[in-house]
């Protein structure tokens, strides 16, 4: 038995049916111990991308030793493998259809991915519909009781991948990103990180950087209500990311800002002070 | 103490107000190691038809032992009497306006019906426009804890049902059922289960029958993305109903499908082979 | 360690994002045994007056000791401080913008309002957008291990209040409330109470009132049901507040009522039989 059998939940399930609540009797039948925390259940209907790219941002908040299911299976059913991922750190249980790319990404090399094979620790299939309570959240269960991960199935390694949306380097000075998601405030999250500004220019912050976003040059803040009354600006928000927003109000929303959408961050030239 | 005290919830309180959370902190002030669990609390409002449904679907997924509340209640505070049911192997408390039917139904004939009278299990009432928290959430707790259930009032006979769509069978070979739910994917579910087919034809599966929805006749798959490209499909869905569904897409949405249309399914021929 | 370390969280986050579930992680990460309980997520985007009214109508069905975070906070990262509230039977933490303003209230005088500023409480800053997980999250884990609340900063007394709507009391017999929120199923809750109907005349049910709507005299009823078919009605709610509904439909839908409309209440003459 796990000392913290935490299980984490993602899902594209909504909360209007009863699907999330199922997969957390199944887990506590079999662990009655278990410690079921949401991300969320309001992944876009399919959206492998956004799913992937949510447990990338979360996982790492919860404590090491936790599990975390993701349900975003189109294929459920077919041929599409159910997998268990262990980074040492952290496990992760889906299926086999690239959303666990941004894990593969933040913990390469030092992963393994298992075939989920071990059918006596599934549910009887009554079926194949819904391998999230029938397949995902029993494994879940039975390794959060301490059962070896190995057990479960044998290693493969043409496991499936998306391609994530990254940044472009051009003139040695100019990063070009993209929209990568919109969220609850209508803040606009870019591909662009910290990590992409100090490699272009070491100990430089995003004051630096002259911002583009279609053709209007963005004010950068430091944090939110430093912008009031100045529109459309740019942060670098709490996960490391730039952020486009409008103070009180809704990016999104005001300036028809879409994911996808192109930012185009420019190193300024240093005055001599610098 | 009972070892496992798992609480579930339903409910059509939505997630905006506090209601909810206020169940739940007074099940944790009464049981501080009761463990609870969201079934949903998105119900349509006051719809007493789906609430039933869902907690007929739910219920046996959850462990032995397991209290399930039920708070659907337009009735609250005038006449309608505060239920508990055993089943023997799980609890159910709520009003007594019908929720329960589907419980009653598969449970038949192995349960109780109390009457909830034993009032100083419940909160000192302020009001009466809310006994989710000051009967339902309490006497929940207090069962919890391991109060045996018959002190919480007496038994009761006539305690209401609603009717549950069914299948009809006409002519000894076509089974004639209701769309009774769309969920969050826009697959529409029948009423016609697996039972019904099997009962018609001992070992047939759904690729025995001909399916006809509003004079449109549907390939059958065994997974959805083996419907890929075909349009409106059915299969036989992973809570043993049959479901209509278009892969990748909302059959509700792209066909227009809402609760209590007709689905028809007519046993083919079978061949001299089979 | 606190016997029952239970932490409810009250916020602006929705339940689309991650935010809820990494305050979660965070909070797990120092405290395995904390018990996390959600009021709500869907406070309306930077309402602090609704969140102040959520907080303040639900913290005491929680048991006693429960620490309450609330995190409605437009002012992140900038001048606003964050704070921990104690009234000596519930913790509260969240930021200074009169989040806390009903918690003041209703416990005047017997509460202390600290200053977080000891860090090393605090999850190293990566950022200045997202203090629920950096600061709020993590000093009600380290409270929930026991931490004397003192340890976390030092007492203020300039902390912020917002304007609470109350009542207003004219010509000795006449109050003059507003609505303060329209619930889930649409009815319109009142800023008026019982204690103000018992202020005025000791004794007296809502019953001795005539309720006066946008010039309409709206029939008094116990509970729901009782008004079918009565149109817009008036009824005392569980937590104690008049309360406009309708039977079996939404008041405000049906009505247009609106926060901020007003509710008059004149008290009836008794008769000589009184």
């Amino acid at each position: 038995m796990l000392e913290k059998p935490f299980i984490t939940l993602t899902t594209d399930f909504g909360l209007r049916d009863p699907f999330a609540g199922l997969l957390k009797g199944v887990i506590l039948g079999i662990n009655p111990r278990a410690r079921i925390i949401d991300i969320t259940h309001n992944i876009q209907r399919h959206n492998i991308f956004e799913a992937s790219q949510v447990i990338g941002m979360s996982y790492r908040y919860f404590p090491s030793g936790t599990i975390h299911v993701v349900v975003v299976d189109p294929g459920v059913g077919g041929h599409r493998r159910p997998l268990l991922v262990s980074t040492g750190h952290h496990f992760f249980i889906g299926p086999d259809n690239g959303v666990f790319s941004s894990v593969y990404e933040m913990s390469a090399p030092d992963y393994t991915v298992i075939h989920l094979t071990s059918s006596h620790y599934f549910l009887p299939m009554k079926g194949s519909t819904f391998h999230g309570r029938d397949i995902f959240a029993p494994v879940a269960a039975w390794l959060s009781r301490g059962i070896d991960y190995h057990k479960f199935g044998d290693p493969v390694e043409d496991y499936n991948r998306i391609r994530l949306p990254g940044v472009t380097l051009t003139d040695g000075k100019t990063l070009k990103g993209t929209i990568i998601s919109i969220d609850h405030f209508g803040n606009a999250i870019s591909s662009i990180t910290g990590d992409d500004l100090a490699k272009l220019s070491p100990g430089a912050s995003l004051h630096n950087f002259r911002i583009t976003f279609k053709n209007r040059a963005l004010p950068v803040a430091d944090y939110y209500a430093q912008a009031e009354g100045a529109g459309l600006s740019a942060l670098m928000n709490s996960f490391g990311y730039v952020e486009l927003f409008v103070y009180g109000d809704s990016a999104a929303g005001k300036f028809g800002i879409k994911t996808g959408d192109s930012v185009v961050l420019s190193l300024k030239k240093r005055g001599r002070g610098d």
